[in-house]
């Protein structure tokens, strides 16, 4: 027998990790660009899905395994990128494999931010037609590190510098801990002939202004490993996943905080939303007085998210506002947040009126 | 009255608000290099010095301010940016001003290790001779953008990314929230003239190798703020700021859990350091295997370090391999722990073994 490729079997080895606890009967799908790492991460599974099995020792059971590609139609010829892709994946033996094209709409997150949007979109759709429990996403420690990077820009602390979850909700990400050079080694050694995205080359003339995340990339990646040395992906990625395992602590507590200072929270605030009827939400200030400065900052921002703050555009400093009635209260008027809520201060308590008019915010993406 | 120029007048107000407690018979020392930064807050202390008090509306009263100035020795002519910047302190009218020798012995922690370390040993000498209560630093919002990049470089979550605390026993750095340009205009409008250090200078030849900050501040730094944006270094210090936040509630709540698994506290273990007779630190698995990987993590890197382990070598890795005994137990050997310390589980209990010649650990820096 061949030896098999180091880069392939790292690959195999982190897929089969992430397959194991699915059945007989569940569907997995690659989301797949054609680009190396989704087409490494596609190789991969169509490898073990064969064989999967909740012991090694086992001969183990198959799931069915397929692939979606997006097709966003931002490129000339992005519907031949996508078909070229979906051949690769059949001949990989996934099936089913669906192109799906994606609408993007201007979302005022940027056009980066709407691509996201209408690829998550997609990937969803496709996935409840489908009937797949599971949504592979290929991303590689190197995306790890660039999000932590892109994080850094927006300064919210743990949740901005925690990056990406290897798993939320149905999407799965096998490849966190693998490089991207071990991806297009994986695709080299599997005959595969993944696709190069050109928005993703910082220097390449493509006719439009050069996306942040490739920037990223391209350009602050190669001076940040140069100056703090090779180790500086993996230390970025390492420290991702401390963060998130930080915040998924202090999120708890600080939910536990936040009904803790609710007097009422039954007829104040729906559990998934702003309040329907406009309602005010009420909280008691005492508790959250009592409470250490980072489960208060984050009860505080997440009331104001249940009426009706975006999450992107919810600030530190609006949440340095509202902490300021808080602990520094000295008569202080109205607080204005994102979406037109106000929050007052008045007998011990505070007040977060929603906006009469505004919008339910969209339901987070994966990366968030 | 002239108006006060802007960057001044921040810097006098920064420096206020961290003299507010104290009282007239302390003492404060800047810690002066005769760089722009320490020099503009020993202007900004010579003036506020003589009207603290614990009320803005009150006249208040005058602490006594002097200056510390630690020559390493380690440039030709470093007496003489040490008697200048010492000059320049008894001008503003600091008194008593403190020229400090430090020697600089190799600690393994490298050269920059080297001279921080005996930085801290000549402030503490002199605040100890002096009868200083409080030490300010000149450490700038930069700084603290530059330690948080270095940090990333370790990679080890919310302790390598929190940069410098605003206060840490008798040090306080009251202008964490200024820019350097700002330091820079202050010296400019106080009619100063500050020492620049040429190994701060990426660019220059100064016969030595760049220190790792100045290649951050002098080629990092600059690619960050251009790809990331002019609002980067304010987003790295307050993520900082909230990543301490964050440490400070669970590195409390991690304590409590090594307690709560030290079987016999009392006989096992010395509260700040290895237990001397070579003892072994015993902890039940149980609560640590049922508490979240944030808090069981940090509470095992704690007690590694009480038994020996230094915290400069004891990385993200080592703890992996301590977690692994608590949550991945399959009968696995040894672990071996940086300064000779070895750990073990049996019968559901992990034994960490300290070195019989192991050294105790120093004190980390006020920067830690």
């Amino acid at each position: 027998m061949a030896r098999i490729d180091p880069a392939l079997a790292a690959a195999r080895t982190a897929v089969r990790a992430d397959l194991a606890d699915l059945g007989p009967d569940d569907l997995v799908l690659v989301a797949c660009s054609g680009g190396p790492d989704s087409l490494a991460l596609a190789a991969a599974v169509a490898h073990e899905a064969r064989r999967v099995g909740r012991s090694v020792r086992s001969r183990g059971y198959a799931v069915r395994a397929g692939a979606v590609v997006v097709d966003h139609g931002l490129q000339p010829g992005s519907d031949a990128v996508a078909e070229r892709a979906a051949q690769q994946c059949r001949a990989l033996g996934l099936d089913p494999v669906v192109v799906r094209e994606a609408v993007v709409v201007g979302t005022g997150d940027g056009a980066e931010g709407a691509a996201r949007a209408a690829r998550y979109a997609a990937l969803e759709a496709v996935a409840q037609e489908t009937g797949a429990t599971t949504v592979l996403l290929g991303h590689t420690l190197d995306d790890q590190a660039e999000q932590v990077l892109l994080g850094l820009a927006r300064g919210s602390g743990a949740r901005s510098l925690g990056g990406m979850p290897a798993r939320r909700g149905r999407y799965r990400r096998p490849l966190l801990g693998l490089r991207r050079a071990q991806t297009a080694a994986a695709c080299v050694a599997s005959g595969l002939e993944p696709w190069h995205d050109p928005t993703n080359d910082p220097d390449a003339v493509h006719g439009g202004p050069v996306p942040l995340r490739s920037a990223v990339r391209g350009r602050l990646l190669p001076v940040l490993t140069e100056v703090l040395g090779p180790g500086a992906v993996e230390a970025l990625a390492r420290s991702a996943d401390q963060l998130r395992d930080d915040a998924a602590v202090l999120d708890a507590q600080a939910a536990d905080l936040l009904t803790r200072a609710l007097p009422d929270p039954g007829t104040t605030v729906a559990e998934d939303g702003p309040a329907g009827d406009g309602a005010a939400l009420v909280l008691d200030v005492a508790p959250l007085a009592a409470a250490p400065a980072a489960l208060r900052r984050r009860a505080l921002r997440e009331a104001a998210l249940r009426v009706g703050c975006p999450p992107g555009t919810t600030t530190a400093r609006h949440v340095d506002a509202l902490d300021a009635l808080v602990v520094r209260w000295r008569g202080q008027g109205e607080v204005h947040l994102p979406a037109d809520v106000r929050a007052t201060r008045d007998c011990g308590r505070l007040f977060l009126r929603p906006s009469v008019t505004g919008p339910r915010h969209p339901a987070p993406h994966p990366e968030e």
